[in-house]
């Protein structure tokens, strides 16, 4: 009899095993995909467990925006389970002062990455339940120790694999920091008035589109109808670039092709668009800390 | 003894889901990898089933090219396995209609995607099974129903994850259609006398190469021998673009560097090329319904 | 108490079955990701094991730059395990009679390729464990036979995939090759007195800094001490392209952004830079075999 536990002991260790899917990592860099840097990253990622399952955010960051890598982490995160670590390697200061860290959000996510502001956003909408700074003792690969340069494989992708695949829990990541992170200033959506300002964060660049960071719920506020118009005035550090009546729709097919709309993006946030066009070629707009929006309900004539 | 019993059944039910490989989707979209949009589809299909395995068709589909989006499933989906879940997003209808489906193919490939022309090759090459069109109401991520734009993450790719990892059956998709699909006109192929009329569907663009909808089997009916020279009259519209004798080939290396060449494809499509050149640039030859051939075989002088 | 042995058995059997990794296969091409054709070659592997992990080096390779290639191979392979097997697939000569083969490294890395000179650089640096020619009639898809350009897809990533998921062994691939690969000619690193003469084997092209084959130990010779200037010559076939001295640090962040500097890269070999700006632009500087470097140390004046 006791054999017979122990069998149905091993069994149910085995099936946990079997079934327990191995972790998922996430990564993100401005390295693009021309030459070797992500593959080698991904190579010590799977030699730390061929079992991980590695994804990719996006690898064409523009070199050295932080800004824009704090943008697709905000976009993309949530959707991503619980437990998923993302490795974001945007990183201008490299061998400065910067700290090399992790941040576990509210929601169970973990992002690992230099803390020089790429957390700016995500820390703010999933919130931060700790942050840890990575211990280069005991957190690096082996032999690596020569090169100063390549911290983004040989710290961050072997800190994010260790951490997805269960070698190293959080606290052995490295001593907890204060829960805040460093930050990029910019416009929050407010409201003032009949109006709300805001911020241009990115464009959706494959169509042109024009995206802020005004969500639904502020957008509400206002209260305005569909198929209403709305006034739009957009600055870049001051200084008027456009301004012009909008159509607020729910879908681009619910305007001919060539004409502007105001829409939700999927994001559910305020955006602009031309159905079948490109908005932000054609009126020269672009995206940044240093790109607002002003956006006000017109009064029925 | 019965225990045992127990026990062995409980090792083949271990070992058959250890054992058992988890479905395959495949994406294809115009949404480019410079921001979070795919990453975003993959978060969600992981988010089904973290054991699910998830590829890349291409997302660099010219924006709203729904031609060339039938062309990718149509060149790519016949070396997937049968059961392979592939989830295609050029949409630019999004919010009108048009109808979202799932196409089952005859050879057991799946087809997720806004029926907007999308099937029009796979449908007729590899045989529509069944249609059936997504109920949305079953069939869409939690919450998001908010997000009018993004059918996507929120639709698509969720349907998609869900059928591949087995959450649903097919017949829990929705409702089934008719069997067909909308499709693009566009020139087949087809024989009159020593001349073979036909399709210039795309280009290899990595190389300028021009493809035809010609098939080895088709132009196995002008008997043209090995290094003969056949005549090629290409035109946009009905207007004359090319018009020049090329010799047929079995490998680019069989013509010197810079020499033109016609020869079958890796899909066994007769083609056109220049031998380290790019047959595309140097005659202004693009693809589309629009631009189409004939072969014509040279008469001995 | 038999039976106890037998599901003993049994279960270890299982639970090696389910710990097992099943291999790794990586991909490089010169295709580009806009067609189907890398999706394909990723359908016909998934097809031989639907458990193999699959990923990509880059398809980014320059067409037909076959230099390119082997450099990317060297550059990234030493950070996968041992077993892991790269296809790379930069095939000009695809007809001709280059042989199509299977390196095995000392390391245990296999390289599936045209030996055509991509196998230049990591033959030297991983060593020759043994050569083998595919043999076509064994290892090339079924009912291919007809298609005579995409070896990379019939030939190439069904062979590598058969031989990562262990349906075939090493020595199933085909008859041994002497223990040598086609190379390409080009500057290795050699000590001259207080020079050091090397190659520009490639460029980091995301941020155009100059890369060179002059590696750590090489560059020792010199005793230069950290912010110490080296001399440093750049020639193109042996015409004079660049000669400046430079400050010789260990990170981009000792020197202000738009400095030139001197730096050991990510893989521990000599190169150049201007922090935050590109060098290779700024100065018409590229790379490939015909581009070769003096480095000389400054003698204090």
């Amino acid at each position: 009899m006791k054999k017979i536990y122990v069998i149905a002991a091993c069994i149910i260790f085995i099936a946990a095993g079997c079934t327990r899917s191995k972790g998922t990592v996430v990564f993100q860099t401005d390295f693009g995909v021309k030459d070797g840097a992500v593959s080698a990253m991904k190579g010590v990622a799977t030699g730390v467990d061929p079992d991980l399952k590695l994804f990719d955010l996006t690898h064409e960051i523009p070199a050295y925006n932080i800004w824009e890598a704090a943008y697709r982490l905000e976009q993309t995160a949530p959707y991503w389970p619980a437990g998923t670590v993302f490795v974001s390697v945007v990183d201008p200061g490299v061998g400065t002062e910067r700290k090399s860290v992790v941040l576990k959000t509210k929601t169970g996510h973990y992002f690992v990455t230099p803390d020089n502001g790429t957390l700016t956003l995500i820390s703010q909408s999933l919130g931060i339940e700790s942050v840890r700074e990575i211990d280069e003792e005991l957190n690096r690969r082996k032999n690596s120790q020569a090169s100063y340069t390549f911290h983004g494989r040989d710290v961050y992708a072997y800190t994010g694999a260790r951490l997805a695949a269960g070698v190293i829990g959080f606290e052995q990541v490295g001593r907890e920091l204060p829960s805040k992170v460093v930050t990029i200033p910019y416009q929050k959506a407010v409201v003032q008035g009949d109006s709300i300002m805001g911020n241009i964060p990115i464009l959706d660049v494959q169509y042109g589109n024009v995206w802020t960071n005004i969500n639904d719920s502020i957008f509400k506020v206002l209260h305005v109808e569909p198929k209403a118009k709305v006034e739009v005035f957009i600055n870049r550090n001051g200084t008027p670039v456009f301004h012009q009546d909008v159509e607020f729709v729910h879908t681009f097919g619910e305007v001919p092709e060539g004409r502007m709309l105001a829409y939700m993006n999927s994001l559910m946030n305020f955006s602009l668009a031309i159905n079948m066009g490109n908005m932000a070629d054609s009126f020269h707009i672009n995206s940044g800390p240093e790109w607002n929006i002003v956006v006000r309900k017109k009064k029925p004539n």
